[in-house]
């Protein structure tokens, strides 16, 4: 696989964006959302994005020397309105926030409307761990699941993440959608020609399906059945309906900033509820209680969620692993931006 | 199957809870959490649960006359004691509290520690979707999951409940523990002599079980695999591990009240966010798009979370359906109690 130097990969990331017309702070920052992606091996949210933001920031949707609008503000709350900053701008801009807010309230929310795509929800739940806090990211998404019982695509693959700060070590990062299967892994199987395993998608017609194709025209299945897509619903409202922004089929990355995504974010100020090293102590309990589980046949390991990303970003601290397919699209998408710097030298030999 | 009227048997589960020892008011709500449980079709937490109730209020670890300690408190969040006051009850009063708390700071937060088994959890999130707010009730539990991977029984089958209020109509009530299904379905399937489907659960030497014997003793599947386990973990940090209770394998429904379950209320006031109206219309918006999705063959049609139990509640107003081993399982805890009063006068002509 392609190895790239990350301090280098990062800057020309930062570059094209600043090519396609963000600062150089904001350009830096949508850098590290998609680079960290990368370095934790979750390529799906990592640099293979950056022809799909490059568009969004050409068209004006996303915009530099812009902050979310504050429209509300209760005494343990914000509601922000995006206005055009770009999604991971304005989520870690509210996270920021929602990190100060609860150092007075104990317990804060913000939600930002038509904010747009933010990449991985746990970068922004582990703006919160870093300070101490419990960390809370929800947004909602394009639809891709059905509704249990339908066919048709109505509700969000929406993300939630929550980071919870350990002692010593990389924080408890739960970071999932609401699928059995992420979309991107279908279309890899499309990409390879391989039929899928049963439980992961509904044809356009309602029945299951082994095909990625009809699988890619059709829905995904929600995990747990009636239970995935009622989490879906419920986060569709604790995120859009609330925040006042689009919600449901309406949710979309291509019209106008209206119809993009919205977020929630929560923090816990830890210390205000109990002593810190009480809780941290407790933490490494519960850690040890279920690492420490006599394990199931097959498993060499019990993970804690996020864990594995961890090791990873630690294992690519300095050089990150890129699919081929993905420098390919990184490529494309520069070269459409008429960005014509050449990404970092390889440092795998290839 | 056994019917009896509504009014009558909450007046005889009230008469039996003070007969165990709670005062009239006390006895009241914990026969209505129950009561309502059966209503709505959800016996695994009706009355079936009064003889563990019952023992719970004779041992001394659930009193009357005590409400939940207040501990701290900050500027949108509570942390209570229960203190001995019985789960429903510290639930209930919690769960109050914490929406007046959201009438001052918007969202607030409410936790309790060492409360026990509180029923459905669904009726504690709809105390803040009566009062128009959105609400948010999440507890840990004895533990019957393994952490992904693990064999062995760690972590609890930790409850999560959404309900979000509707103009003219009952509210969204998302309601559901982490497990593929329910401890009650594999105790019934294992009553029965029926196998269990592929995937419910794993024996106690880790591998997949069909026998309800082998689940009972060994543990069940998360949903969704490591994301269920994940939340399952996540959860026991939002209650046990912030609340300074007991979490992991100490949570226990036989030990003293430091081991007993902990719960996490949340609520937010909607009308601080935008006008109660706009956000109202837009749940209304949402629910039409769900509900007229496209049907998949083999679906007569899509339910929202909770639709199905709130019909059966209302049809159930006036009189209400016990399964046969349910009524057994009263009477014998009844008498087992020494409250030798008959149950009402079944309406089925049984």
């Amino acid at each position: 696989m392609p190895r790239f130097p990350v301090a280098e990969l990062q800057a020309w990331v930062t570059r094209l964006f600043q090519v396609a017309g963000l600062d150089p702070s904001d350009a830096h920052l949508v850098a590290d959302v998609l680079v960290s992606a990368d370095r934790a091996g979750v390529h799906s949210h990592g640099v293979v994005r950056v022809g799909a933001y490059a568009e969004l920031i050409r068209s004006g949707a996303w915009r530099s020397g812009v902050r979310p609008r504050l429209v509300r503000e209760g005494g343990a709350f914000l509601l922000l309105d995006a206005e055009g900053c770009p999604g991971p701008v304005a989520a870690a801009d509210a996270m920021r926030r929602c990190v100060d807010k609860a150092r007075t309230s104990g317990l804060a929310g913000v939600w930002v409307r038509s904010a747009g795509h933010f990449g991985r929800a746990g970068y922004y739940a582990q703006i919160a761990a870093a300070e101490g806090m419990v960390g809370v990211a929800l947004a909602n998404a394009a639809p891709s699941l059905a509704p249990w019982g339908g066919r048709e695509r109505t509700l969000g693959n929406n993300p939630v993440a929550v980071a919870i700060p350990r002692q010593d070590a990389s924080p408890v990062v739960l970071d999932m959608a609401l699928s059995v299967a992420a979309q991107g892994r279908i279309r890899l199987a499309a990409e390879r020609g391989d039929r899928l395993p049963a439980g992961w998608a509904l044809a356009p017609d309602g029945n299951p399906t082994d095909d990625p194709h009809q699988a890619l025209a059709g829905t995904l299945l929600p995990v747990g059945g009636y239970k995935g897509s009622g989490l879906a619903l419920v986060v569709d409202v604790l995120t859009g309906v609330l925040a006042g922004g689009a919600f449901g089929r309406e949710v979309s990355p291509r019209r106008g900033s209206r119809f993009a995504a919205s977020h929630a974010f929560f923090a816990v100020d830890v210390g205000q509820l109990r002593p810190r090293a009480s809780f941290l102590a407790d933490v490494e309990r519960l850690v040890h209680m279920v690492k420490h589980t006599a394990l199931a046949p097959g498993f060499g390991e019990i993970l804690l969620p996020g864990e594995r990303e961890a090791r990873r970003a630690a294992e690519q601290k300095d050089v990150v692993d890129l699919p081929e397919e993905v420098v390919v699209q990184v490529r494309r998408a520069a070269d459409g931006l008429g960005f014509a710097e050449p990404l970092p030298p390889r440092v795998d030999g290839g």
